[in-house]
């Protein structure tokens, strides 16, 4: 049997399904990664990172556990990816110290991800391809073809994913912008005249499949600045918002200079990804518009704009740094005028509360609504996209359990059955095909955590004792016992971190030495040498001792020298 | 001189001013207690606790630093609670350790105090008295009187405290509510009453200053849970909402028993509430509708309600419990309905979608909008006290920064010039007259951190080392020396806790055991005995190695015996 893909014949074994892995990103979110596998060929779409959950006390990144793609190293025959954000890309240099691979995407993207390898010192080792808008590239027994969508970062794609089972349209993350600030609104045109060809899945983004409605346009966004610039023109205005939003900062740019504005750009990440977009031409700054931070001291403040990172309140960025005086070349003056052009993420709501509360006490004017627009399609847009591309399968991807659950019910709406709806789960196997489609089996997935050079090296024990003894510390009963025949040389002393204030606790530790003492010689005039034994009475007595006392669980650790 | 306040004449001296103490609440949200002081009299009003901070590692709860109170703990005349709300009594027993004072509010909140005491053991030696709406009690120079308000918990105060030197007026946590559940509307004729006799300075709650226009009607909601229960007439539907709003309990009890439902109630803080409050009247429970968590087997599932606890996602609460199978008596079922009766406070934001999602993945239906109303007032009801009350000079309280800032701001529309308006930070002593006002000192205020049976005992110190150990762990290193001449007899060992795998570390350990096994030995073949040098030698030394082979800051623990 054979059939036409995109005016390409390819053979479609009957027997051959195509197969859909998610490695990542459905439980953990932002760890995206799935596999595409048809017989000896294997594509991967994105290669994300998350950021820890609270529970992973110490840790730095999450990263997806990439084991079935290095069983099957030898099928992989390269990574597709939709746009340049860090869910999306940042795993990419610790994937590729495993598999050799070449790394497809748009200009900028694969921009942004040369600056993140030279960061590992690793340009030299990975292969990285610039694909169009429009283009196609044939990777083993698939074909994929770029195609032009719109999102919160320029030169962003969905995919189509010819395989001789079937197309897979991959929206990545999208909305639909008519009107975006750069370049064309999302092709429509070619989203349709794939849909006719007949679809089998659509593989489509739920972040905000919560919510009714269209996505504004980006472009409105530079209205109210525009307005609010008009409102602020005695002040300086430092505006706050994602180092990856281009267009974003273009505006701000443009408002800046119709204002006869100076602008400054603070925070490492940012500055990064501007001067790549200027180096590709995706940013347009008037001449003599950008000055250094250093140069703002020249120029009245009411004729400059600062565009700073940490708009997500994290605690080490350009913004939290200047509301909390700690920035070396920035202070906020009385009179000054911040705006969050950013909505807080959710878990970031607190932090942001707080550099907004310290800005408002240092006497700026703080602003931070009406200055934002998601760069994710809403219910409306998810069923044009639905209506355009009709594919035979939907699968919810992109956004917790239940965003996915929420486009599902947007999908049943639109006439699905939910036979036809597939809420996978990381490592799922969908296998599909014209006469099929159904989960067949379960890869290995997971998260695993990197912690300062060290990946996969902290797991669930080392988290454990970390949490112990982040909420009660640590209590060590330390004591020295003759060779052979056991007897004590030497404490059993008792030292203490993170438990209570020493000088409160000097009673309490007296008491204790004494019970440890106590139970100590019960022991060695039993005979009992065996040392695990010796440690679990200790131990056993002076937690016992220490709840009574304290109601705290600190850990307890004895440790016995031998002389 | 002398003035009329309600119809007392009151004697003032000159000299004599009203003194404004914030001892906490402003800086630490929630930890609400204010002293006002005239003379030889001090009335405090309120004393609530706060939860940690997430940098507060291990600690349970949070309490105000009373040590002006117990400097001046002859003059406190009393505690006035203007409601039941952890936030205004949570520190009541951990305060009465210390102050000896009675303890005044209305019905409902004596009651809710109560049972706090009895959790203590307290309830005996704390004296507690009842006061009615429109009641005033005379302590000292002062005479309070309660005044009827809406919030989110049944028999809310106001309090009109007079003084020699004006009268202040305290709006506690409020909004106005026409058509409450239970009882009377706000009583704005007698705020106007004093109002017209010429009001100091008013102290009105800022939690929601940000938000325009009005709060609706606690009423509203019950009309929603009539729709949604008419809608979900198939399926048990558990509802989950404060323990302490008791309105919102007796409304979906209305509800249930006009659908034929029976009545559960899960969490004991809920049943706890509930059972105070059916006590005293505050809540109508129809006969045969409440039955006991066992007794749900007993009916069809959609002929059930379950009321509980966990509607901010804390993990020990009934609702988490549920979701994560953790429960006891309560399964999710396929089809359930499940009803938040809330929004996420700031910062529960990501536990709250945790257990959505769990719910949705065991299949039950989650509906999260229009079945909650704030209890506080937004900026129309502000303006509409400020407008009634009229007072002297506006002092902001109940909120962030950020919320008492918009606030100043809706003040500042009605007219009032910035210098009579007060933005207070804790432990600020605002001295009022007529003819001054103004900030003339600063009382020692602060965070108590309660941990286990702990008050105090746990510092910066102790927090900065837990810090340290959640994030990296502890090395300790241990050795034995020999007495008087520091001939190393057994050691250097390492022990490791919340670092790295043991498994994943054995190399790196034997490397770093031989770098200390050679630093030691050079230290003491340079007769360095001191035993503070040998540790920092060591602690240095390993605290280089690990930074450099692992990028991580671990505690460094060398540890000396001697035998």
């Amino acid at each position: 049997m054979t059939r036409y893909y995109g005016g390409k014949r390819l053979k479609n074994n009957n027997n051959s399904r195509l197969k859909i892995i998610p490695l990542g990103g459905l439980e953990q979110i932002g760890m995206n990664i799935t596999a595409f596998e048809y017989e000896d060929s294997i594509v991967v779409v994105d290669c994300g990172l998350s950021f820890p959950e609270d529970d992973m006390l110490g840790v730095d990144l999450v990263i997806p556990d990439i084991s079935y793609l290095r069983d099957n190293a030898d099928k992989v025959k390269g990574f597709v990816i939709t746009h340049g954000h860090e869910d999306h890309i940042g795993a990419i240099p610790y994937v590729m110290r495993e598999l050799e691979a070449t790394i497809y995407g748009t200009k900028l993207t694969i921009g942004i991800i040369d600056n993140k390898l030279k960061e590992h010192n690793m340009l030299r080792q990975v292969k990285r391809k610039v694909v169009k808008h429009g283009q196609s590239i044939n990777l083993g027994s698939f074909r994929i073809e770029f195609i032009k969508t719109n999102h919160s970062i320029v030169d962003a794609s969905a995919l189509a994913i010819y395989s001789p089972a079937g197309i897979v349209v991959h929206t990545g993350d999208f909305k639909i912008d008519y009107t975006p600030v750069f370049g064309e609104a999302i092709d429509l045109q070619r989203l349709g005249e794939i849909g006719k060809k007949g679809v089998l899945a659509l593989m489509c983004d739920s972040t905000n499949a919560e919510r009714h409605g269209f996505t504004m346009s980006e472009r409105t966004v530079g209205k109210v600045f525009d307005s609010l610039f008009s409102d602020h023109s005695g002040s300086r205005i430092i505006v706050a918002t994602f180092a990856s939003n281009v267009d974003r900062v273009q505006q701000i740019i443009n408002t800046s200079y119709k204002f006869g504005r100076k602008v400054a750009v603070e925070g490492r990440s940012m500055v990064n990804i501007i001067s790549i977009a200027q180096e590709y031409g995706y940013i347009q700054i008037p001449d003599n518009t950008l000055i250094d931070i250093d140069q703002l001291k020249d120029y009245p403040p009411e004729k400059t704009t600062i565009i700073t990172t940490g708009s997500q309140g994290e605690s080490m960025a350009a913004l939290s740094r200047i509301a909390s005086s700690m920035h070396k070349k920035i202070s906020i003056m009385p009179g000054d005028t911040v705006i969050f052009s950013s909505n807080p993420i959710p878990g970031n709501e607190k932090a942001v509360s707080k550099v907004i509360n310290e800005l408002l006490k240092k006497g700026a004017d703080v602003i931070f609504q009406d200055t934002h627009v998601s760069g994710h399609a809403c219910q409306e847009e998810i069923k044009l996209i639905y209506s355009i591309v009709k594919p035979k399968y939907a699968i919810p991807i992109h956004g917790e359990f239940k965003h996915r659950k929420a486009q599902a019910n947007v999908v049943k709406e639109l006439g699905y059955d939910s036979d036809h709806i597939f809420m996978l789960s990381s490592g799922d196997v969908l296998e599909m095909s014209d006469d099929f489609a159904g989960v067949t089996g379960k890869v290995s997935e997971g998260a695993i955590l990197v912690d300062g050079l060290g990946v996969g090296d902290v797991g669930s024990t080392v988290l454990r004792d970390r949490h112990i003894l982040s909420e009660h510390g640590i209590i060590i009963v330390v004591m020295t016992l003759e060779k052979g025949c056991g007897q004590l040389l030497a404490g059993p002393d008792i030292i203490s971190r993170g438990f209570v204030y020493v000088k409160e606790s000097e009673d309490l530790m007296e008491e204790a030495t004494t019970l440890l003492e106590d139970t100590l010689s019960d022991i060695l005039s039993r005979n009992i040498t065996d040392w695990n034994k010796i440690k679990n009475a200790l131990r056993d007595a002076l937690s016992d001792f220490v709840w009574r006392k304290t109601k705290r669980s600190p850990m307890i650790m004895p440790i016995i020298m031998e002389v």
